[in-house]
């Protein structure tokens, strides 16, 4: 008898629910809305009911089902108690509780970046490394510790939240989280691009970039093809990246780091930009470190929920 | 019928050896000597030869012995792998596996400063607190992480090291790691040290510091008694505490922060010195953290050590 597990990655719009078997294989992947009125009360019924509906559509009994992960956009303590999920009208929410009062199956649930470096570790990127680090390059940079095949969650479920570590001195603008210096004002795609604002404005030299608007991706794309202002840009970034990404692995020890996010779209370019600061800054015991790309993209979520029922 | 379990905390002279009962409370607490010629050849037998006798003297049978946990100056992985502790002469070195061959009862191994915040965490200043991280402020800095009750390992042993986190641009100093601007080379009793007289030079003020020879403690206990220059180094030096503690639990988010080695022994000012620049520059979701002082001392390491075997 083929055994089952569910996993969901709880967006602000939509959820990606993913029925997978025990082994990771993909046998169904489909969304459900977000219903987020009435301070997102709805959500979590929603859900069950599609899971219901998926059972009984393909005639899997409580019995085959291990249960189901759910990967939520908010801190979440290992409890299941969320503490604020802005995007989804939750306050401190037992998502745990709720869950399975609704499911009536086994549930977990973790925090977004955190399920989705345990998709990574389990079947993308980082499989087949129990001790990995996923950095994900987007708005923002977020991040998701694995040690020993499992989230690293911290004390509230702020456990990987390497974006926000102190970085730079005399940053003058603040963080969204009202820091100064934090690691993704330099390193996530809006840190790219501020970057680029300040090298453009530093230079009058000929550029690609000048004159016109352009998006983080056009940064790198420019560098690959020899632009030698978005050179400058492509490798200010790279050693940013390297530098938070050397200070966060010293505390850590991962086996890999693995770049996930809009800008990993960049692809392995990142690697040569960010090593030179990496190494200078790493602590040498933590040095022996592989990188790579994410693979999973939107589904990485999924999979990584779905990996929690399976510890 | 009691359960008994034995904790090593080796040292590169003496190792401790400690009986205790399951639930932690201290039988008998030894010491024998580190033999360290051949390599260290002789030193896991001659522990598990102390082992053996204590069991004799005590009337305590294989079957009423949980194991034995031994913490190594060096980083061990999870499977006991030993990288190098120049101090005993090993290299490359299954401890758990030499360990087990010898004494021929259940075996863990860990790195000395891990174990030692999983004993503070089990029974010293992380009491009750099963996300901890242990902030050694000795010659160096070390530390641990202790993550749901156990030790962060990461991949080759050097989870926890946060000593050698990159806090500072711009130092001309090397680290004893070779690296540049190191955690502790501000936060350690030497980096204080360090600070203290470059405080001194920078002013002509008169301090009961100046013109003598004077150790780490005496900085502290000039500012206890308002001395202003002393004062001003306490504050520098809590700067630097704060700030690469801030980075470290923005990190692993932390339910307690416990300081220990020499310099702790200045007491609860360090709390004051380090939480302005702490709140400063933790990310705001780790910020409720509890701030505590080592409570066992030289006896951490026995008690993480014999806690290994409890998980």
């Amino acid at each position: 008898m083929a055994r089952y597990v569910f996993g969901v990655d709880l967006g602000g719009t939509t959820a990606k629910i993913g029925l997978l078997t025990e082994s990771g294989e993909k046998v169904d992947f489909w969304e459900v809305k977000t219903r987020t009125e009435n301070n997102g009360e709805f959500i979590l019924s929603d859900i069950a009911d599609a899971i219901r509906a998926k059972m009984k559509e393909k005639g899997i009994d409580d019995s085959d089902v291990i249960g189901a992960g759910i990967g939520v956009p908010g801190a979440v303590n290992v409890d299941g108690l969320c503490y604020q999920a802005v995007n989804l009208g939750w306050e401190k929410y037992n998502v745990v509780n709720e869950f399975h009062s609704k499911l009536k199956l086994p549930v977990k649930a973790g925090n977004d970046a955190n399920v989705a470096a345990l998709g990574e570790a389990w079947k993308g990127g980082g499989k087949g490394y129990p001790n990995m680090l996923l950095v994900t390059l987007g708005t923002g940079v977020g991040g998701g510790i694995i040690n020993e095949g499992k989230i690293l969650t911290g004390s509230k479920g702020s456990g990987g939240e390497i974006g926000h570590i102190h970085l730079v001195d005399d940053e003058p603008d603040a963080c969204g989280c009202g820091n100064h210096g934090c690691f993704e004002q330099y390193a996530s795609a809006t840190g790219a691009m501020r970057l680029a604002k300040r090298v453009l404005a530093a230079t009058d030299e000929d550029s690609v970039l000048r004159g016109k608007e352009f998006e983080c991706k056009d940064v790198f794309d420019a560098a690959k093809v020899g632009d030698k202002v978005a050179m400058d840009i492509a490798k200010k970034y790279g050693y940013f990246l390297g530098k938070g990404i050397a200070i966060t692995a010293s505390v850590v020890n991962p086996e890999i780091i693995v770049l996930g996010g809009g800008v990993s779209k960049a692809g392995e370019m990142l690697f040569d930009l960010l090593k030179p600061s990496f190494e200078e800054f790493v602590f040498p015991g933590c040095k022996d470190v592989k990188f790579a790309l994410a693979k999973l993209g939107n589904d990485a979520g999924v999979y990584g929920a779905a990996k929690m029922l399976l510890y």
